[in-house]
């Protein structure tokens, strides 16, 4: 997902009664309890941080949980102080009175296990060592994380979930929470998501892990806080940007331009430094990235990424869903590249092969992948929709 | 272009006509002339470092100037020695009874001038200083490519060549030749080209650059041989190689095979060696590129690139083609997502529009970009007929 800056251009500021959270107060979840990766290795426990809005119901059955992207994190609506410049990066659609309306319902969103936002991931410090894990942390799979989103969800006291919903990594992550915990899922939302990752895909993360791993200050993934292979994450972060971003998009908001200042001395022999605006763009978001994001923790999660599969390595895609009870709604977006249209066609075709209550909707939008989260009315109706057909 | 790996694997051998044309010597044009560039900046001579094919005839009118891509060289059909591995880069349209066939056409290529395979470049050394260019070479535009190229041909005692042909950055310079010589230009085919560099284009070079540059053996560009910033070059050259294939080619060249070894060990913690198959792909071709490739021409030629523009300021494009007097063939292909097919349609409505004999063919290819190296006998049928259209 691109910088929180797009996001909040674009938040949508039409409907006079909507409203925002407000100030909110993230939370840990420390669970003291030993947790098992899929890969077999244990930690002793470990920490989640999350925040929620809205008040849980007497029944508390009117909880949704939000899955955030790659690079997002578990503050999702609300400010931290009112001076923040930003608010939480879906803050456009949780609400009162926004798609996830907080006078109905009880939002949760937490930070991925393996994350480096406040969950426990390779930056954190391991409990055996009183070192950061960095790559002692266990290999990650999206299963994993969301198996620890899990005993939160429980922790708060929620036994069903009204909806899980994600867009990207996070479209991933709801659909394994329908999947492995259908007691828990009564609804499912995934966007600009696939069941597994395309070659494109895969390269690109290739790519970017290339660029971290080759940047001497990785040293093995065995570097102190702040002192990262800040060069490599940027460049990595740059190249994923791209990939976030339509062509068409790209082009009508920054085409050709060049910058007001600097751009002559290209003309100069020697002289690369960034010229056109789409360069000074890119190079922003790079180093904003570096500041709040931790290179190892972008291995992991694009290994999770690269990994996740729910074809079977025999059978159709179709059995992934069989143990699913949630109702499901899967959105693609006609401009996604990165995960697009027909990768999310093919999800609900498959739910709906295996005996699922699924629809496919397809928003249009010039947006590219990013789309899921930026101002769309359309989508904003679809969520309305899918939400209103149940009642909690 | 990617590695001459696909190419060879893709060479047409299916015509029992066609030949090769054999061993073939690279040659040096050493031009002590003075060469100014756009920027205004003088290099008192260069070296274009190229190779011929077939047989100039009396009249001197049977010439084909081959212009190449990025990554490309002078050496495009042939083999040096007869145990060469791989042939030339377009060895498949080039050849006695190929689609230029050098039994009827006298085919020229040359490594551009700002190259590192022979041409004077950054590489090479700074006649008033004795050391290499490295960053004191010219800023360099695609129209001084060809300038250069220009006194190559009449070196060679062509005043007018049958056809001037290329794609990508190639066919950029192919439109550049019509445009600035149309004296000496009858036929002009451009392929897999843009008549400018879109956004993403130029996004995905600043993001290439980016890496070269942060690489501390690039140090402000000043490093000796085989001492070049590499890793990131790698890098570069990784990114920009995604972007030359479709996602379709990837998914059914490599979809999510693993390596038949080490794909296991990325179960343990800390491990992100090579696991997909498409990984280790990309690890090759960056690898091979640094082995052949020069990290400032690679500098220098994505900024020509990105700076290359023909719409006018004000004027529409249609004014960029007024001078030409060529026969054009403009080509797309259905899957370059890099310069897409729309791009190329451009370029022909523009020409045209300016009253020009032009012709825009769409190749349908699941290849991508590099569709215009790899066999395609609709291509080639495009080709032939084009070049059967003129008596030389």
């Amino acid at each position: 997902m691109t910088d929180d800056d797009t996001a909040v251009a674009t938040t949508s500021k039409t409907a006079a009664e909507e409203g925002d959270v407000g100030v909110v107060r993230p939370q840990d979840f420390v669970c003291r309890e030993p947790f098992t990766f899929d890969c077999g290795a244990e930690i002793p426990e470990f920490t989640l941080r999350y925040e929620t809005y809205g008040q849980l119901n007497a029944a508390h059955t009117n909880a949704i949980f939000i899955c955030h992207a790659l690079s997002g994190d578990h503050h999702c609506a609300g400010r931290h102080a009112p001076e923040d410049r930003k608010p939480g990066w879906w803050d456009n659609i949780i609400g009162p009175g926004k798609p996830f309306d907080t006078r109905k319902y009880f939002v949760i969103c937490a930070n991925g296990l393996g994350g480096c936002r406040g969950s426990t991931g390779p930056s954190s410090p391991n409990p055996r060592t009183g070192r950061r894990y960095n790559l002692d942390f266990p290999a990650l799979t999206i299963r994993d994380v969301v198996r620890a989103h899990a005993r939160l969800v429980k922790h708060l006291g929620v036994e069903s979930l009204a909806a899980v919903v994600g867009g990207s990594m996070g479209g991933m992550m709801a659909l394994q929470w329908a999947i492995d915990f259908p007691e828990m899922v009564r609804g499912v939302i995934s966007m600009a998501t696939t069941a597994r990752q395309s070659a494109q895909a895969i390269a690109f993360n290739a790519v970017g892990r290339s660029a971290i791993m080759q940047d001497p200050a990785w040293n093995q993934g065995d570097y102190e806080a702040d002192k990262g292979p800040n060069v490599g994450l940027a460049v990595a972060r740059m190249m994923a940007h791209i990939t976030y971003l339509s062509n068409k998009s790209l082009d009508s908001k920054f085409g050709r331009a060049k910058r007001e200042t600097g751009g002559n001395s290209g003309d100069a022999p020697g002289h690369f430094d960034v010229e056109f605006e789409v360069e000074s763009y890119l190079q922003h978001q790079g180093q904003s990235f570096v500041n709040r994001f931790d290179a190892n923790t972008y291995l992991y999660f694009t290994k999770a990424l690269d990994r996740f599969d729910l074809h079977g390595p025999d059978g159709p895609l179709e059995d992934a869903f069989k143990p699913m009870t949630a109702r499901a709604l899967v959105v693609g977006f006609t401009s996604d590249w990165l995960f697009p249209k027909e990768q999310n066609q093919e999800i609900a075709q498959a739910m709906l092969r295996a005996g699922k209550r699924a629809t496919y909707a397809e928003v249009t939008s010039d947006l590219g992948h990013d789309s899921f989260l930026l101002n769309s009315p359309d989508l904003y109706a679809l969520l309305r929709a899918f939400l209103a057909a149940e009642k909690t």
